[in-house]
């Protein structure tokens, strides 16, 4: 299904996306994902996409080459919003286009995006558009963005990112997300493009596409896994049934809480004492016996 | 859309689920996900659900009153896949019921059950059940089920279970593999319900109801938190450009495949150069202005 994610952070911007394509399990290919809009010096904007592979390669075909009727091409959008607008127009193009000969064999118009950089004069922004052409910004409340398989990768993100994360830290928590959603999915895989953008720069900061030998990529895996596996042997086994004060790892028992919702076998069905009940009640008809 | 987790081990069996219900964000609720059928020293089983509340609970019911042609019930089942049978009849029944109705309301029949436990004479065993009534099993190279939003918290369950954890450090997985869904999905949420189960002992073995005060899971959620935070930090941020000898962080750029998907702007565009662009002609023009 593809994971993207790309983060807004006062230092720039960070995008990060794989390139495994499927349409079902024989049907493996590679595509990349990632799309760079330069002209150095005046605007830097990146499109990512996830959903139907043919739609979002005409969206970004017709994101090339559109002219709007005045004459404004992406590359000459006044700002990233208007750059954002020309995208979805570009979207409802291709909809209009396809969406009918894709719903008779039951296909759905299913396509979403990331897009976001910096034109001259403008801060950086960062936009995530949907299949209908609108679209959303972020802000600081929200520096960041996902599409295509982003649960398993998204709790280490809200923990860690914060407008003020510094750009190589906002790389590496990117990189650490993609390898738990690789682990956990495989509609996600190598290679993976890496674009990292420092504010007014407007041009790439730093590209690398990362495959399964990328040194660094490999250090992550391996140090993240020992290391969790680590914090988790260290955090203390739960206690049963302790006084709450005697230690701060109670899993009490105690309580009017603490009873599952029960059901019962009917008076018909046989009780089976245990083994332990067995003896108990045996040594209690003894014990009777002997004071009798 | 709730979260249920099970993990069948060489100890025992740990069940885990939340209680949030939703038809929508004006209509939480907060309903049990988790049942048990308990008939201590013949039998412990126990079924947790997720997907539409009604049919979950319908089912449950019947499952509780359920008798075959030949009189047999949950309670006399003589192993613990003639149960599971069992409750995929009641999925089917209720289907038969209800399914035709609820699609006049373009409702789905919807619902996926976790059904585990041990009957004398077997061992430990664990199903997962599907809206048809089909089901499959849990063995060594997959030792746990999970229902409900069950992406967030693969990642931790896939690094740590195997058949050999003991079963307090399943339960404070378990419990991990939740707290990061409940920080990241609203339709999950307190009190959540954990039965342990040690193998052979055909009863409950610990059962606790975990709300947002158990001293447990607040040491869990802050330890767990800060920990994974000061492992982000102790891993390296990358290094740009470097020989890979120098240093095993290279994210290198150089390679014939470091380059993104550019799209680059027409020649009718205007090339803007940076001004170091400009700064480095106008120093070469000068030097070339002093040569001649």
């Amino acid at each position: 299904m593809t994971y993207c994610i790309a983060m807004r952070l006062n230092a720039g911007l960070v995008f990060l996306s794989d390139s495994r394509t499927n349409a079902g399990v024989d049907q493996i290919g590679t595509f990349r994902k990632m799309s760079v809009f330069e002209n150095p010096g005046d605007r830097m904007m990146v499109l990512m996409s996830a959903g139907n592979l043919s739609i979002s390669q005409s969206i970004r075909q017709m994101v090339a080459e559109y002219l709007s009727p005045d004459g404004t091409s992406i590359w000459t959008a006044s700002s990233m919003v208007e750059a954002a607008q020309i995208v979805g127009e570009c979207i409802r193009n291709v909809h209009k286009r396809d969406a009918e000969s894709l719903e008779k064999f039951g296909i759905d118009f299913n396509v979403s995006l990331i897009f976001g950089g910096q034109i001259r004069g403008e801060r950086c922004r960062l936009f995530q558009l949907y299949s209908a052409g609108n679209f959303i910004e972020s802000h600081d409340e929200n520096p960041y963005f996902q599409i295509g398989e982003s649960k398993y990768g998204k709790p280490i993100v809200d923990r860690v990112i914060s407008p003020i994360t510094p750009l190589d830290e906002a790389a590496k928590c990117a990189l650490i997300s993609m390898d738990s959603t690789l682990r956990s999915n495989i509609s996600v895989g190598f290679p993976l493009d890496l674009l990292v953008y420092g504010t007014d720069s407007l041009s790439i900061g730093q590209f690398v596409t990362i495959d399964e030998k990328n040194q660094y990529f490999q250090m992550i895996r391996s140090t993240w896994g020992q290391q969790l596996k680590s914090v988790f042997e260290s955090i203390p086994d739960p206690i049963w049934n302790a006084a709450p004060e005697a230690t701060s790892n109670v899993l009490s028992t105690s309580g009017h809480l603490n009873h599952p919702v029960r059901i019962s076998p009917p008076t018909s069905v046989a009780r089976i004492e245990t083994r332990t009940q067995q003896r108990q009640t045996l040594a209690q008809d003894n014990e009777n016996k002997r004071q009798h």
